[in-house]
């Protein structure tokens, strides 16, 4: 069953009903009433008879008709109750306000889960708890007793109810826009963020989804569930508690993890989510997603009547990633040929005085700048709307015609024009008709500029879009058997960790090039492995309690004839002993020492929201003091584990720098991809370490791989990585 | 003479007055006389008779009484005409408007000179050309013609009419606030931005200062005078022109040479101005400034009534170094006491419906907080100002009392306060209050953390503050006898450059620690200075006509006997003979190889607009691929060459990574002294490079040094840099 029955409900039990009108049970009322909801609406209060002229009931199980949805506004300590009363009654779906559950501590996650228990067993899908309950302005069925509320294409999804109110107020006074639906996702205990996203991506009249999250239980659902969303409909989320203070606020205010932002923002663009940090351009965002095309080739022009707003917007415009290229020469001959003589034609475009008399002429400079094939889109920025304010009322007329037809071109050419005007707190009718047709306007330049950005950015998204990316596993489908041996036998001698050598066999199960090692127990054995590899060796002490080898001093390279092995051996023995007395040696490592190349390192963990994600960057210094690396959410393609290369900042290092040859990429980036597929494979591994592997002209050496097992008793794949 | 007869003019003349009202000679004279100017007001225009009731005269010239500024409203090619003009009358001060000068090309830039010269032999100082003009609003001395300009305490400078547009609308319609002076500089032909800077920071009305630029023509005097005023007086500052389009259109705007980001940001903020990115925020900064003390300890807590806005919050203000540290316990038990018991107490406080039904217990709760003493200001956020809108407006009085308590508050315990309400376009009376003691407030949340951030940042500034930072050179002061005759020498040899001996014997003379590197001419003298030398040699050739060695093959490195150094010189001769026939051969260099350590260069440029800048960063890969360097405009000081080590990200190499000893910055900073002492005594130089310097746990070795030299004609100090 979908989300109908909840978020399109045709009938309303209000649980909580009263008579006074601070209380929430009278708002909800007043409001369904007042707004003109047409399903039945049923106040329930054992101590009421009639609320504001509708039969109160004393449960739900009373109720004649058939319920829908229940909001509940009573206590949190009543709520379980109140769920096996609506499951009497075969309700579909209950709106939980109260706090005081998972949000506060042990207590409220022991009634939440209770709460849980109660739906689950009636089949009632939950909003909530701890939410400001939900709007369907297409159906006016308000039950947050908000008045007012726009209505419109964008559908809002918040976890914070005054950032929603902050959205609504901000639709309601400064755009023309509206929303199609508002749901408060609360502690997420039920529905989730991936379930909503896809009833809004079916719901025909929403047009783009505006987001406000703190922290998601199901990262990984929501974000296959967006990738799908985002092929139709734009996504704008706003992801807050980046900072520790951010998150112990946002910890304290949904209950909610606040997750690694650097992988989150990541997963989010990938999923071809516009992800907003600055909060003033939230909104503006989903306004301008919802009412105008994406710029398809991300080159825009700029039109100015003044030179200090266009250079600010082509400095910040240049900063979002969008191209101004100069305009084409036939297009500059015809700006030339209705601008004064000191207009700059070449973009931005200056008009230099050649509106002041007439600024329809803006107007004519769009429609010819527009027609340029190689120009997307136009961001108009300046005093346009304000000719009639600040020099002749006169000039407001031919600002309106310039807006209609401004207008109408957005339509009949399919390309954005977004609007900056200084006189937008004004309330000229220009800027309302401009709104009119779709075009937004805005008083903030730097809001423009991002506005125009994101058309570009979504613009771009859709180019590259392929439908290859997969946010989901399908565990254990690669498995080998081997692999799972080693992995068992690892949990049968209670280690939480494999041995480097089993790590290393691990690896070359799945087709990764790992050195011939070989392990032994003895100084004449070591001497022996070594004189059959090419070269100097390496030693390496193997053992199951020594994890850090180094700090035991268990490592000795470039040893390059039998004696110095023999005598390493015994050292290196010694030492393991002496670093932990009861330290169980399996033996030592024999490997050929590694030649030159570019140092890296690949690592994957679990992050709290995301489930498996991995870690690429260059190694040694870079990675340690420069920090100088990239994250994804796993499992990856191909193209992604390219563009992970390539996007770290060292990245030329690998092209050979200084007249050198090229490392070997491709077998980098099938190592990266051998790591997905492994964490794939073998949902035990709970982190995997290459730290480091040497990349040469040709092919790679793994000189070091750990891997940590999870707990055996924890080795289910957890939610949040758990299959759609 | 400063320009107190300019910007505080007893008498104007308005030149190009005008009986037509689209005219700005029209215009000027309606607002002086609407908005009471008290000085004269004489009208010139040879086709008039009288304007507006005043009489008007046909030239300057025939004006009887005294004139101090002539505003110029007539074309470019006139003007230097009216100079003469203006000349014979004595006039003290000249606006001049057109456009077509030095902006405009070759034309433009000729008659440019030709109006400054005229300017020069009658000591007119001049605002502009291509000026938006100049108002005086304590004498209500408006030549801009721009009516109901807002009066108050900051001072306008900008290079842009429609900037100073956008600010002055913006003071208009969202603050209380306003101007004491706005003067747009144009072109700055002869009156440049630190003299009006200095102007400003005399006036005993401004207490802070507005700036939007584009380019400056003399920087470092720029920084100088801002350093000094900025000891007492905030600058906000928003440079634009950072991209190449950007630039393109500054450049096209007002001449002005868009410079270096990079450099400029950092010289600005080094010189204690607030440097701004985003242009929503450069009134409001301002406005903040100019109305609260400056946070003394970093350190601020958030207020706020629900958790969304703190989240937000929490994040953007760590993210501009603001601490928002626990409040102390006792702070916490006294909110605990007025607040419900779900209420976050420790920082942010969410008040969790504590001011629902009595918004005045924000005031209370301000009281709290701001009596901590490690807390040193307050953010408020959410909706303060809309309870009574959104609930009861009963509540709207108690918002009132709550806005006089906090207003005083702010008064009597020097600590800001900075407001964020959801409800600020409804303008409840609440929140003009605010505004009345000088409480900023904004609808942005972003805004409203930005402007808490700039406190701190002044705050931490004034607490930096010493009065060393010197911007100027002493040109020539610490020139040693024998580095200006190897100068000379060079110059008088036609060379562009000095070679590596003359440099490096340069560099010893002024105290740098430089190999001792043995110029030799034979194969012979060869052998012989490398028998003098403990460890292996390198050979490297000397050649007037070969800047690059190695890409003359003219290098080679780790020579251990006489055979080796006997066979690399005639090589190495051969070599550079063949890499170009007619090179001049000086010798060969014979120096100690180096010993490992961290490889860094040093370099110096000649910045447009600020003169000489050094730059620093690690070498190698680092400063090729990362781009991890850091500038600053010289002369420097010691507290700043160490910074400079200190802000690149690679910095922690030179403490010694990985368990190694730390490298000797001391002779690191010393050497980048060197380098700053070395530009000031030698104005020739025009670049100074040190690349590779190899920096040892002791000392360092500079390995290889130029220095390329100005044309001999430009040897003296470019304006830009020049004393003040």
């Amino acid at each position: 069953m979908g989300l109908d029955y909840v978020l399109n409900a045709r009938s309303v039990a209000v649980v909580g009903a009263s008579k006074v009108p601070t209380k929430r049970g009278f708002q909800t009322i007043r409001t369904l009433l007042d707004e003109g909801y047409e399903g039945a609406i049923y106040p329930v209060n054992p101590k009421e008879k009639s609320i504001m002229g509708l039969p109160c009931y004393a449960s739900v199980s009373e109720i004649p008709g058939e319920v829908d949805v229940a909001l509940v506004a009573t206590p949190a300590r009543t709520v379980p109750a109140v769920l096996e009363d609506c499951g009497q009654k075969g309700v579909k779906g209950a709106v939980i306000l109260a706090t005081g559950f998972g949000e506060t501590g042990k207590a409220g996650k022991a009634l939440e889960k209770e709460v849980l228990s109660a739906a689950g067993t009636h089949h009632i899908r939950l909003i909530g708890p701890n939410t400001s309950g939900m709007i369907n302005l297409k159906a006016n069925l308000n039950l947050v007793g908000l008045h007012d509320t726009p209505k419109g294409d964008i559908a809002l999804l918040t976890q914070s109810g005054n950032m929603a109110l902050t959205l609504i107020t901000e639709a309601k006074l400064k755009s023309r826009k509206g929303f199609t639906y508002y749901v408060g996702v609360g502690n997420e205990a039920d529905i989730r963020f991936h379930e909503y996203l896809e009833f809004f991506q079916q719901d025909p009249d929403t047009r783009a989804i505006l987001m406000y999250v703190e922290g998601m239980r199901e990262g990984r659902k929501f974000l296959q569930q967006a990738y799908r969303t985002t092929e139709t409909k734009p996504i704008v989320l706003l992801k807050s508690g980046r900072s520790t203070k951010g998150k112990q606020s946002a910890g304290s205010h949904t209950g909610a993890l606040a997750g690694m932002s650097e992988v989150a923002k990541g997963a989010f663009e990938r999923a071809g989510i516009i992800v907003i940090e600055n909060s003033d351009e939230l909104f503006p965002a989903a306004e301008t997603l919802s009412s105008l095309p994406p710029i398809k080739n991300n080159r825009i022009a700029i039109l100015a009547d003044g030179g200090g707003h266009a250079t600010i917007a082509a400095d910040t415009l240049t900063d979002l990633g969008v191209e101004i290229p100069e305009l084409d020469e036939k297009t500059q001959r015809k700006l030339q040929a209705i601008l004064p003589g000191g207009a700059a034609v070449r973009n931005p475009v200056d008009v230099a005085g050649g509106t002041d008399d007439n600024p329809s002429v803006f107007a004519d400079c769009a429609n010819i700048i527009l027609s340029d094939p190689n120009i997307g889109g136009l961001l108009i920025v300046g005093l346009f709307g304000g000719y009639g304010i600040r020099f002749a009322a006169s000039l407001a007329m031919m600002e309106e015609d310039a807006a209609h037809r401004m207008g109408k071109m957005v339509k009949s050419r399919k390309k954005a024009i977004v609007v900056h005007s200084l006189y937008n707190s004004e309330k000229p009718h220009s800027l309302d008709l401009l709104r009119y047709y779709g075009v937004p306007v805005y008083g903030s330049l730097d809001v423009a500029c991002k506005c125009m950005g994101v058309l570009a950015q979504y613009g771009r998204y859709l180019k590259s879009y392929h439908a290859v990316t997969n946010f989901v596993f399908n565990w254990g489908a690669k498995a080998k058997p081997e692999g799972k041996k080693i992995i068992d036998r690892a949990y049968a001698e209670g280690r939480g960790a494999l041995l480097e050598s089993e790590a290393k066999h691990l690896f070359k199960l799945h087709g990764a090039p790992v050195t011939c090692d070989v392990l032994v127990t003895s100084a004449e054995e070591a001497a022996n492995a070594a004189a059959a590899i090419e070269g100097p060796v390496a030693l390496k002490i193997v053992s199951p309690d020594i994890l850090h080898k180094s700090d035991a001093d268990g490592v000795r390279l470039n040893l390059t004839n039998k004696k110095q092995v023999k005598k390493a051996y015994a050292e290196i023995v010694r030492s393991a002993k002496a670093y932990q007395k009861d330290a169980r040696i399996e033996g030592v490592l024999v490997s050929p020492m590694v030649a030159k190349g570019v140092e890296v390192i690949i690592g994957t963990k679990i992050d709290d929201q995301f489930g498996p994600v991995i870690m690429y960057g260059l190694g040694g210094v870079l990675v340690e003091i420069i920090k100088d690396v990239t994250f994804r959410v796993l499992p990856i393609t191909r193209r992604t584990a390219q563009r992970m290369l390539s996007e770290t900042k060292s990245h030329p290092i690998l092209d050979g720098v200084r007249g050198e040859r090229p490392y070997d990429k491709k077998a980098l980036v099938n190592l990266i991809l051998t790591c997905s597929e492994m964490i794939e494979a073998y949902p035990q591994i709970h982190e995997l370490d290459l730290n480091p592997v040497i990349v040469h002209h040709e092919g790679l050496s793994i000189v070091d791989a750990r891997i940590i097992l999870k707990p055996q008793e924890e080795t289910q794949p957890s939610p949040a990585a758990e299959a759609v």
